[in-house]
């Protein structure tokens, strides 16, 4: 098969033409670009509209691995990180392209089901597939997807927005991802390939499905968007840490987080307890979460909330921000012993490093 | 340096915020989204427009190599591949998305320098780079470029648009890449490094210009639309006989190509000669031209023809369609002789195979 003919056998038939035009889609996968009526798009926003463009990119070794990801997880989360980015912004997602360069040995089936994956994710948040190109790679696959998506002009929200006395919240748990990589990496592919217990666990399965099929929520997006509430926002796709430093940096102030307010999932407390991890290292530095972490106004923060829940969501105010250079502190538990054995004073901050997620340790 | 630090390095004072705002961009490079007010952009469609959005990728020893390509073509080249994509759909290139994988290994030099040529690429064409990303890779280089551009709905050329008894035409030499990628091949590097004369030649320079600097022609597709007569158009980027067989099956008919119509540069056939290589092979089956092939209403091609001799551009009829299956056929030169050595008779037609580019013969 020529590179046209397996794109048409992987895309034909899986997004119905009416579904498409109701995406905006004039002109989809098959010409040399995609025609598309973005004004037009029934994506809910009303008034003037502004189109948001994303892009991400994972490369085997780097961001997977044959023991790490299914082939199907790869396409699912190549798109899910290009939804967390518009979700970020408080936008809707419309439109992707994807480019995949894929060694010749890896075959046609393997292709398949990186588009299987690709297109549950498109029909789970209701993105057209317009286009994209496959290419022969020597050695590893490569998958970059572009999204567009669309937010009420003037309204996105950016990471620059936070103003000193902001609440600082996240939308859900961070460090599953990271934990889950742990597991799949460590025990995994072997546990899985025995058939045991382990892996079906409920708890294990959590922290593995945290990590193969981020579920990146535009609802919150568009919550925290129209709440007015919400100075600034972020994706956590490298880290709470690097995230958060992100804002402090962009808003040009400091962002304390308390670790007892820290959502922590009682899987990944086991499953760090198990292999001897403290979870505070996957929870700051791990990354991939796709929760949102932003800051509203603080006297909002319980109305912010009590809509999330309303609607079935998560939400965590984690700490505060403060006038100052950029920077990001935690208050650790007031339990936790500082280096010399000795009990931290309450309310004592360390400094949370600005170091970003590194997925393999290169 | 973190991802990015290093992307700021390589992207900041680029492009003048004020220069950007007049192509839409409410927010660039540097956080989760680029948000665009594709509405109001600068870009000369009057009237209802359509987005466009394309992508193409070009992978390290499959599409380069380092004795084919200096850093700075890689990236003005990955740029000017989505170039040609809206303007064969008679489009404005607008907005850039880029993402890179690379080894560690070649250091930040050589990422500026690839981004120095991707930006050489969006000064010539006007567009605005608005984000992307850069992994590490293991092994090889990839870079993603997504691309969007305007046009005015309803009015993109696609491919399915041909008529039977339209003029067939190209709009410039075809070949020529292919040409220029066998020279670098085989006697460019070391030619180069010797410091040789040959390489300085201009008929050998324009050779190797063709495939390293690829000039698509956004003014052609733009001509092409406003003409009104254009029915269906292309870009060579897997060459003239593959564009030719998507044309043909796109449209249900079949185009019958003239050898004597086709333009051939004389540079061209000179390197072809001293290498003996027939020049047929590269105009038919070499890649990344980068030109329009299309088809226009048969009367009116010798005034789209004059439109594009006002603007400076070639525009060269080549052949024409005819009701029937889809097909594509050659009518070779009069004098040349058949498989026998008997001459070909008057109007003898041969088919052309629909087969692709295959850069590097894999």
């Amino acid at each position: 098969m020529d590179e046209f003919a397996s794109i048409r056998h992987w895309t034909a038939n899986r997004q119905p033409a009416s579904w498409q035009h109701a995406r905006g889609v004039a002109l989809g996968i098959g010409d040399d670009a995609a025609a598309l009526d973005f004004g037009n798009a029934e994506d809910g926003i009303t008034g003037d509209k502004r189109l948001l463009l994303a892009m991400d990119t994972m490369v085997e070794s780097v961001h997977f691995s044959e023991r790490t990801m299914r082939d199907e997880d790869i396409g699912f989360k190549a798109l899910a990180a290009n939804v967390s980015d518009i979700a970020a912004m408080g936008g809707v997602p419309l439109h992707a392209v994807v480019s995949v360069s894929v060694p010749r040995a890896y075959g046609a089936e393997r292709m398949k089901r990186v588009y299987d994956g690709l297109y549950s994710c498109a029909e789970r948040y209701g993105i057209a597939v317009v286009g994209g190109d496959t290419t022969s790679s020597p050695a590893h696959m490569v998958i970059s997807v572009a999204l567009t998506g669309a937010v009420e002009a003037g309204l996105e929200l950016r990471r620059s927005g936070a103003k000193a006395g902001d609440a600082v919240f996240v939308t859900g748990p961070v460090g599953m991802s990271a934990a889950g990589l742990h597991l799949l990496q460590h025990a995994g592919a072997s546990r899985w390939a025995e058939g045991s217990q382990r892996l079906d666990d409920n708890s294990y399965g959590v922290l593995c499905a945290a990590h193969q099929r981020p579920a990146p929520s535009v609802l919150a997006g568009r919550l925290l968007l129209k709440s007015g509430f919400c100075h600034s926002l972020n994706d956590v796709s490298d880290g709470l840490s690097s995230e958060a430093w992100e804002l402090a940096e962009a808003s040009g102030l400091r962002l304390v987080l308390e670790e007892r307010l820290l959502p922590k999932s009682g899987s990944l407390s086991t499953y760090a307890a198990s292999v001897g991890v403290n979870p505070l290292e996957w929870m700051l530095y791990g990354g991939e979460d796709y929760v949102l972490v932003g800051t509203v106004l603080r006297e909002s923060a319980d109305s912010v909330k009590a809509e999330f829940h309303r609607h079935g969501l998560p939400f965590y105010v984690i700490g505060r921000t403060e006038e100052g250079p950029p920077d990001v502190e935690l208050i650790p538990l007031s339990s936790r012993m500082d280096g010399a054995g000795a009990k931290a004073p309450r309310g004592h901050r360390v400094k949370v490093e600005k170091k970003g997620y590194n997925h393999f340790g290169t």
